[in-house]
This record gives structure tokens, sequence and C-alpha cells, in this order.
């Protein structure tokens, strides 16, 4: 999974550093090679594919799927930032089929124990299904083509309104080839090539460390405070909803430092999620949200406010683009492209350098020594994972065969559905994709960096210039940067689900069947979920709601400007984007260049862009769990690490399945009875005398 | 200091219960005698009794009583209910000399170090001058006589509106006489009666306990803790004003349970006062608030609400006493009365048999032993602080004669103040007072129970029967009362700060002395802090105000009861007082007669009745205060028992000293600029067209 906008290398970088599991794998010193992980679990047989694969498994994968699409969605569609939620699935995997055992085993029921094999098909299985839910493109591309997005972008005659029938279609025709392409990747990425892939190894040990007596102890400490926090968050969510009447009202309009700071969206929403989203991201995103909010809203926008009447029309509506709200798009767009295309050059370069040595290297291997030799250089752990990992082959016809025959049904489908994207447009993705997806799986092992949506965007430009504005160029380009993300998102995905597989001695063949059990999940839920906020939220997309989608705003704007270029931006709008644009590039390469420990101080352009649009009200509920973590590291660093990333996700989780029972209550037009309001003294002076008279 | 309404013996037994510094007994061995606290300190020289008396201590005590002024005040006006006070005026006594003599330490200049005598000295001029913003009445009889309590109770032609000037001269000639009479009685209590006094002895094992090393380093725990929630609860007091422009704005206004309950007084006001109240307070003192206001606003009120019409008259305004208003203060009143006169008859047998042990006790060590053989059995610790107490005598010639001649000025002045207050009153009060001080000293002793509003409701009862209605008997009672109560109150809180003084070596005369200087600050800053209040809160006295000051409204109707009869009161509630009279006797009863260990768990009277009037919100944070500490004490007993009155002084004393910058803001006529506003859904919308429109 992956987020779209923020520096997702950071977040996933940082998340395994602070991982709980780091420690285990020190512990079991896999890392040192002098006690082997695999030797503590030598005398436990693993099971064949086939047994790996059990129904247990996957009910809770599917219950699991429709919770984590939940939240995916909600972060989709408030600020598109999504943390890696690989620690919270792990731990509610683990915890539930535990508690399941336990209690047939108490029953004497129990025919077969839980085995890590089991619990890796859970995490791939959770992985694939709600990874749909973001490269679905409910906040970008997909719900960027509505009407309802069009009306607030320009070029608002192209549009294309989610429907569920096309939405479930075009998912099935797409998200498979992605798996099909990876299948014949495996082996080199992983075997060959030796990638570390960071969180995909976290994740293993995690894993690993769940199955160990002293492991499990920690497990179930953790997930205790997962569970505490959970109800917390939840039931947080339920007493806000009492309050929340009508539009404007609740906690979540609470203007903690003053109207005036409210009006510039400077405010403290309560959001149990973002205050766990920030304890999960590394002190540097929040820090970078934060500062992006203050040079926006604090200083920008205010600045340019004044000019009104000289840089642009008095009269529009402030949600007109050729008005203040221009400004904050392009110039949120220009960091985007900035930082996106300089990280894309740089992790290109890095790949085919990487992939240079690599292959230089085998040459020289071939050369100078015999197949044995180099077998018998590898330690136990290696051994026995390299044997299992190579035992269930999956045919390479067979994953060609499954590319070819998806690629030719969804040249053929996907027209039917997006009548702008031509078939040669799709034929021509079709073409370079393994090539762009086997970059992305490659960089993706070597930064833990997937750059699935700066693909998209590169599709967005070129698909939407080829078609140009009079074809409908706005819906082919985001139809494209769909096709495209889905097929470069779901090789990183699921090559770093191979190697969690190779380091828990899962089978290949039970991860494939996982992963086409979890996108067929993915492609049936995540829609459902995304039709259910759509339903159920009047103002799902809109700047000044609950769920702004800015993504999607951005991406629909992306394509405008690709198609129709920047001819009706407002005033100094387009200089002021060359200068983001470049200083975004430039603050990468200030990054980049000098030493690391300066470095780690300087905000992430990437992350600084969100708050230029949605306004810093996030990034204050982030730098809260920022702050929470900074002083629980303060007072006790070894609890902080250990539980810090549990209660974050019980805080996410929770929030997260409110969203359920608060969009049900939405849908059947059930309205809260309590209106939490804030007015100026002089307003609740005249409220009161209405209300009086 | 003593509360009105509540069962003052059990808030204040259990909390010396709960103290600290118990520990500190039992490890100092004082209980079982094994192991001699002055033998600790015998290498200390215990200072001549002017030395005890410095001016560090003088000016720290100074500012302590204006802190604890505005908190008793604030508790006063909010509830009536006020917990002992006496662990956070020791640790913050504490902690000021300790932080000044190491600052003069440090800096060479300290010519003398801080003793345990001094530390007494603090403590005894912090109750007696915090002691009169209780018995000065400014929540009960003396707010009661004002216009605005008149106008709410019946009888609204006799008032007295406060004024600083004759508040002031009121206390002065009232507030001296008790410690007068205090003096000669002194050493009959401690040495020869050898009474308990549970309050004044645990807070005299506190402050001997600061003096020790352990000690010390606990209370310097106990102070940073007290300190960090005295922050957070001011901070959050301020926070709070910035949401309340006006009048039902706020989050004291948080319909925490919905609207149908915020009507019937159930909500959580976010008052961190009341939350360390509840922590303070005993556990079954908060159940019985609860259980008190569910009985009363929860039942009661609605169902005779359904009366209208029927027990009382559709038109009256909702604070007519002839209405629903007149039953929650007469019952609240009958339970009171019940209550105290169940109590007042069982202090009063136990007083007296006491006393009569007491003295044949002494009539048959008189007959067997010498004097000689009776101090040979005195412990090393009882002969050191017998040899101490008596070393420094006041003579009783100045006792009496000082208690005459105050009671001379006294009766010439006071029916200047009080017209109604006739010469021939005050006589007959002065000539019984001395004996009710005796009563209410030696009760006290014994059962650290003082009945100071018990004798003061005698006093309006009496004296307003015998002024009659003709005369401004209302007026008289009222006045009575506060004379009454005045001598009463400072004779039992005086022989307690004796008992302190006695186990800490402190001179009986400075000890006096620092009691004559406390009641003078006391008679000037308290009326001071009262008229900040009532100057800056138009409010007060109102009940759906901030400040409703219940007592002051029950006492004033008390004493209408007591002057005119029961004539005026709604239908059938007379009948409903005479069965709550009857029940709350009963339930005394019951308390008494079955095995303790069920006694424990039956609700308080007095404490059920002070939100049958007032509603039950407050009872609402009291829970949750218990409940925290509940959990607390379940999770670690140890740091619970150690910290937890820490916890709750400071969040008392954060919120209390944030009502000083709060009233000086509303004397200024700085208003709060929003209105955090609760609406009902239909309200809100009609708001939301209004201000549309």
């Amino acid at each position: 999974m992956e987020e779209e906008g923020v520096d997702n290398r950071a977040v996933k970088r940082l998340d395994s550093e602070r991982d709980p599991n780091q420690k285990n794998r020190q512990r079991f010193g896999s890392r040192s090679g002098v006690l082997s992980i695999e030797e503590f679990f030598e005398d436990q047989e693993v099971p064949s594919w086939r047994k790996q694969l059990t129904f247990r498994a996957f009910f809770v994968s599917f219950w699991l799927s429709i919770l984590f699409s939940f939240i995916v969605m909600k972060l989709n569609l408030t600020t598109g930032i999504i943390p890696s939620l690989n620690v919270s699935a792990g731990l509610l995997g683990f915890f539930f089929v535990k508690s399941w055992t336990k209690f047939l085993e108490r029953s004497g029921l129990l025919k077969q124990p839980f085995t890590r094999q089991e619990n890796t098909v859970i995490q791939t299985c959770v992985v694939a299904s709600s990874g749909i839910a973001f490269s679905g493109g409910f906040g970008t591309y997909l719900f960027g083509m509505s009407e309802r997005i069009a009306h607030k972008a320009s070029g608002s005659r192209d549009f294309k309104d989610p429907s569920l029938g096309w939405m479930i279609g075009f998912l099935f025709v797409v998200s498979f080839l992605g798996l099909f392409s990876v299948v014949p990747l495996r082996k080199i990425m992983i075997i060959d090539f030796k990638l570390t892939y960071p969180s995909g190894t976290a994740t293993a040990h995690l894993i690993n460390s769940f199955h160990t007596p002293r492991g499990a102890a920690l497990a179930k400490k953790q997930v205790r405070l997962l569970g505490r926090f959970f109800s917390v968050s939840f039931l947080w969510g339920f007493f806000q909803w009492f309050f929340t009447s009508a539009d404007g009202c609740g906690f979540s309009h609470f203007p903690t430092f003053g109207l005036k700071a409210y009006a510039n969206k400077f405010y403290f929403d309560f959001s149990a999620t973002y205050i766990g989203v920030g304890m999960i991201c590394p002190h540097i995103i929040n820090v970078s949200v934060l500062v992006g909010g203050i040079i926006s809203w604090g200083i920008m926008w205010p600045l340019i406010e004044e000019k009104k009447g000289q840089w642009y029309s008095e009269k529009l509506r402030s949600d007109d683009l050729s008005g203040l709200e221009g400004y904050k798009v392009f110039i949120a767009i220009a960091i985007i492209l900035g930082d996106g295309l300089y990280n894309f050059f740089k992790v290109l370069t890095r790949t085919l350098s990487g992939l240079f040595d690599q292959l230089q290297r085998r040459r020289e291997t071939e050369d100078f020594s015999t197949e044995n030799s180099s077998r018998s250089e590898l330690s136990y752990d290696d051994a026995r994972r390299k044997q299992l990992f190579l035992k269930d082959q999956i045919p390479i016809w067979f994953a060609i065969g499954g590319y070819v025959v998806i690629a030719v049904v969804s040249i053929n489908t996907l027209p039917h559905i997006f009548p702008q994207l031509k078939w040669y447009y799709i034929f021509v993705i079709y073409i370079f994709a393994p090539v762009l997806a086997f970059c992305n799986a490659y960089g993706c092992g070597l930064t833990d960096w997937s750059l699935a949506s700066t693909y998209g965007k590169l599709a967005i430009f070129t698909i939407g210039a080829w078609a140009g504005p009079s074809r409908g160029g706005i819906i082919a380009g985001l139809s494209a940067c769909g096709v495209m993300m889905n097929i470069v998102s779901t090789a990183s995905d699921l090559t770093q689900d191979f190697k969690t597989g190779y380091l828990t001695l899962a089978s290949p063949r039970s991860m494939f069947v996982s992963q086409v059990v979890g996108t067929t999940m993915g492609c049936i839920i995540s829609p459902c979920v995304f039709w259910l906020f759509y339903k159920a939220f009047d103002d799902l997309g809109l700047p000044t709601g609950e769920y702004p989608a800015p993504n999607a705003v951005l991406f629909r704007n992306m394509s405008v400007l690709g198609v129709e270029g920047a001819s009706s931006l407002p005033k100094n709008c387009l200089t002021l984007c060359y200068i983001f644009f470049a200083t975004s590039i430039l603050i990468n390469l200030i990054k980049d260049l000098i030493p690391k420990k300066w470095a780690r101080f300087i905000p992430l352009p990437m992350a600084m862009a969100i708050p230029f649009y949605i306004g810093p009200y996030f990034a204050i509920d982030m730098s809260l769990g920022s702050l929470i973590l900074f002083v629980w590291q303060k007072l006790n660093r070894t609890k902080a690490e250990a539980f810090g990333p549990a209660v974050a996700s019980g805080l996410i989780c929770g929030d997260g399945i409110w969203t359920l029972p608060n969009s049900i209550l939405a849908l059947a037009g059930v309205k809260a009875p309590i209106c939490m309001k804030f007015l100026s003294r002089s307003t609740n002076a005249r409220v009161d005398k209405f209300l009086g008279s």
C-alpha cells in the first residue's frame, strides 16, 4: 500500500525502524547471522501449500479487508495520507486466528494448529485486498472523473460519475494484470537479487516473532492495548456524532485557537485517526505538513487574498479556480510534480545502476564458481528458505498466458467503460507496463518506495496529451492513470508479499492463491465501501466538508493542465507554480547532498503540499500524535517503541470502523439530535435575540 | 474547616485514612509506640516561640490564605461541598518555604533553618484564615440575607445586601470570640482528655514526615505532581473561558448525555474542581450525591412536574417557591435537618458520656496515684510533647478578659449592623456559646466532626422564632446563626490546630499568635474575595448560573420556615418533607445499627440532599473523580494513595485560582470571543436559516 502525495519511503522506512519486530530481529540475530530463526522453528513442520490455505484464514482476511478498506477509504477521502498499516493488520490477524484456535483447542475441535505460514497468507490477502482501496483511485483518478469534482475543477463537460457496476468491472480487468506480471519476477528479485524490501522484511519478522512464546506474549499485550484504544477511538467517534446534527456542527469544527485561526483552517478537529497517523508517521512528516500549512494558510493565502481585485476578480465564487482556489490547487500540484519527478529520476537512476551491478556480479559468479559452491555459502536460514521458496513453482507459461489473456480482455472491455480511452492507448500501456512494473518492484525492493502514483501521473500527462482536449483527454488521462497505477502498485505490493513469504517459509503457490483471493475481495469490497461513502455523505469532495477528497481534485486538475495547458490560471499563479516546482526539486537536492544528520531536519516537499490545498487542521492532529509519541519516547523509549504502533493502530482502526455505522446512519437518514455550534460573540447575541423572540 | 450540608466526619475521616502520612505514622510507629518520633528529632533544637513566628511564614500564609479563600469561596458558591484541604495546604506551605530557604541557603543568606514548628505556624494561620471563608457564611447565612436570595426565597421584604464595610466589621467582632473561648480548653482537651482529633493528628504527622529526609523526598514528588495538575487545571479553566461569551455557552453547559438529560441537569460540566473533590471525598459521598441526584432529578421532579396544575399552579414562574422549586428546596431542607438533628443528638450523647468517663477516670487517677507516678508512665514522645506544650502558658485571665471585652464590643456593635438583632439576643448567645463551643471542640476531638452548621441552624430557629415575623425574624435568625457558627466553628478548628502543635512541638503561644494573625487576615481577605465574586458575576445565586449558592437559598428558607411556618408550601410538599425527614433519620439509624461492613454501603442523607436542590451535574464530576481514583487504586494502590490527594489538590487549586483572573475579566467587562452553543436539530435548522438570511 502506498499513499498519494506523501514521501512514502520515509513513512514506511521509519515505520519499520520503529517497528517492535526490529528488536525481535536483533534478538534472533538474523542480521548478524549468529542465532538462526529457522533453527528456532526447526522442529515445526512446514505444512504443504494447500494446507496453508485454510478457510479460517480467508474468513478472517475477509473481515479485516473490510476493516482496512474502510480505514484506507476514509484516509483517501480526508487527506490522502495513508500510513503503513502492516503492523495493525499483522496484529489483528494474529489476534483473531489465535483466539479462534485457542477456542477450538479448548473445545477439542482443533484440527490444525495456527502456523506462521497461515498468518502470512492472511497478511498477504489483506494487503492485496485493501491495497485496491488505494490503487482503485477512489480518492484520486476514479473519483476525479465524477461530475462533483468536475464541477469544482475546470473542464466540467468531461465527467463520468461513479457507479457500482462499472467500478467493479474496471477493477476486475485491471487489477489482476499486476499479479501476473509479478510472478516471473519473483525468483529474480528475491533469490537472485536478494533485494531487501524493508516493509516486507519487517512484516515477516513481526509474523515470525508472533509465533515464538516471548513474541506471542508481547503481541498479546500489544493487541490488548490496540483493543483498548480501538474502543476509545470508536466510542469517541460515536460520541462526536451526537453533536453533529448539521454542517458546521460538532467537534470537527472546534475553533481551538479562536475563530480567526479557524477561518484559516488552523484548528484541532479532535480526529483520533490523524493523531494515530501522526504517531505512525515519522516526526519529519508531521513537521513537514505543519510547516506546509503555516507557509500556505498562515502566510501565503492571506497575503494573496489581500491582492483580491488585482490578481483575480473580486466577483468570483470562493471555490472558483480562477480565484484564490486556483493558487491553492496549482501550487500544490507544482510541488507534488517537482517532488515526484525528482524522485522518479533518482529512483530510476538507482534502479538502473543497481540492476547493472547485479547483472555484472551475477556474470562474475557464473564465471568463477559453480552452482554448488555458491549454495554451500548460504546460511542455514537462507538455504532452508530458498529450498521451500523454490519447491512450489508457478510455471512461467501460466504467468505469461494469464497476462496476455487478461490484457486482451481488458483491451476489449475498457473502451466500453471509458469511450474516451481508445483501445490502442491501452495496448501501448500494456506493452510498457511490465517494464515499469519491474522498475517499480525493483525500486521498491531497494528503497521501500513505491512510485505508483508518479507512474500514474505520467500516464495522465502522456495519454491526456495524446488524446487532446477535443477527444475527451481528461477522462482518457485519468482512466489511463488508473490502468497504469493498478499494474505498478500491485507489482511492488505483491513482490513485498513474496519477500514476507520467503522469510516465513510460506509457499509461493499459497501466496499466489491468497493474492488472487485478496484481489478478488478487494475488487468487490473497495467499490462497495466507496459507494457507501458516496451515497451517505453529500459533501464528499467539497473542500469545506468532512471528506474533501483533496487528491481527486488535484488529479483532475493535473489532467486538465495536461490536456488544456495553463491558460486559465489567475495572475502570477504560473510564476508561483514555477517557483514552487523549482523549490521542491531544490529541497530534495539539498536533502540528498548535505550530511544525513542535517538532512533529516529538512521537511519533505510532498508532505508540505497536502495542507496547501486542504488546510493545516489535520497537520495539527498529526503534530499532536507526534508530540505524544515524542514525550512517550523521552519517558520510556522501550515501551514507546513496543506499544506506540499498537496505540496508533487502535486509534486509526477504531475511528475508521466508526465510519461504517456513521455512513449507515447517514444513508438511513438518521440525523444527530444536537448541534454543537461555535458562534462569535456578536452572532451569538443575534441568535439569542432571535431565539428569545 | 467544614462543609455545609455534607457529612463532614466521613469526608475528613476518610481523607485522613487515605492520607499518605498515615504510612509515615506507621513507619515511625507512633501508633505502636515502638519507634519514637521525637527520638528521631532529638538532635534538633526546638526554637523559642518567638523564633517560630517568622516573617516568611506569615508571608507564605498570606498568599496561601488568598488561594484557599478563593477555592473555599468557589466551592461555597457552587455546591457547598468543601473537602478537607489540609493536605494541599500542608504540601504547598512546605513547598514554598522550602524553596525559599533553599534559595537563601544557596545564596548564603539563610539565618534560620525551616523547622516543623514554623510549618505548623503556617498551617495554623492558613486554616484560621481560610476557615473564615466558610464560617463567614458567604455561601450560607450572610449571602442568604441579600436581596438577590430574598427575591428567590420567600419573605422578600427582609433583606440586607452585602457590602464590604459591614461584612469586615461583622467578622472582626464575632471571629475572635471563638479564639479566646478555646484557650482555656486547650490543656483540658489535649493533655488531660487526650482527645484524638483525627484531622489535626493527620496534619501533624504530615508535617513531621515532611521534615524527615524520606518524607521530604516523597513530598517533593507530590508537590511536583500537584504543580503539574495545578497548571493543567488552570489552563483548562482558561481554555474553557474563550468559549463562554454569554449565559448558556461553553463547556459547563455541555449536554454530554443528550439534551433531555441536560434539561434534568444530568450532564458532565467539565469542572476540574469537582473531579478533584470527588477524588478527595470518600467513594460513599460520591455515590450518595449521585444516588440523591438520581432520586430527585431522575425520578421525583419529573413525576411531580406531571402533577403540574394539580399539585401547584401552572402559571407560576419556574423559580417560584410555591411550585416545583418549593419541593426541591424544602425536601432538601427536611433531609438536612433530619440528618443534622440525628447527628446532633448522637454526638451530644457521645460527648456527654465521654466527658463523664473522662471525669470519672480522672478522679480515680487523682485518688490512686501521685502526679509523679503518672508522669513516669508517659512515653518519651508524650513526655517531651507535654513539657513543651506546658512551657509557654497563656494566662487564663488573658483568655477570659479577652472574651469579655470582645463580647461587650460585639453586643454594642452588632445591633448597629443588624437592627433586627437585639442586644439581648446576642447576650444570650454569648452566655451559651462557651458551653456549645466546648461541646463542639470536644465532639470534634472524639469524632472529627464539627457540628458548627447544626448549631448555626439551631440559632436560626430559636432566635428567629423569638424575634418573630413582625420584628424581622428572618434577618435576626440568619445573623444569630452567623454569631453562633463563628464561635463554635473556630473553637473546634483551633483546638485541632493545638493538637497539631502539640504533636509537632510548636509552642501554644506561637500557635495563638498565628491564629490571631490568620483570623485577622481571614476577616479581611474573605469578604474581599466574596465581594469580587459578588461584583463580577451577575448570576451569583441564580440556580441556572455558574454559582447557584445553594446553601444561601436553603439557609434563608430555613429561616423563613422558622419564622413564618410552613403555610405557603405547595400541596403535599409538607407530607413529603415529613417522609424525607423521617427517612433521613432512619437511614442514619440503620447505618449505625447494622455491622460496619454493610453500613459503609449505605449512602449519607446529608450528601444526598445537595443535588435535590441544585441538580446532579456536579455529582457526575465527583463520580468521575471517584472512578479515576478507584481505577488507580486497583492498578497501583500504593501510588494512588501517595499521589491521589496531590493530583486532586492540583485540580482543585488550579481551577480555584483561575476564578481570580476570571472574575477580574468579568469585572473589567472583557467578554469571551466565542460561544460554544448546543442546539437541538430543529432549533439549529431555524438558527441556520436565520443566519443565512
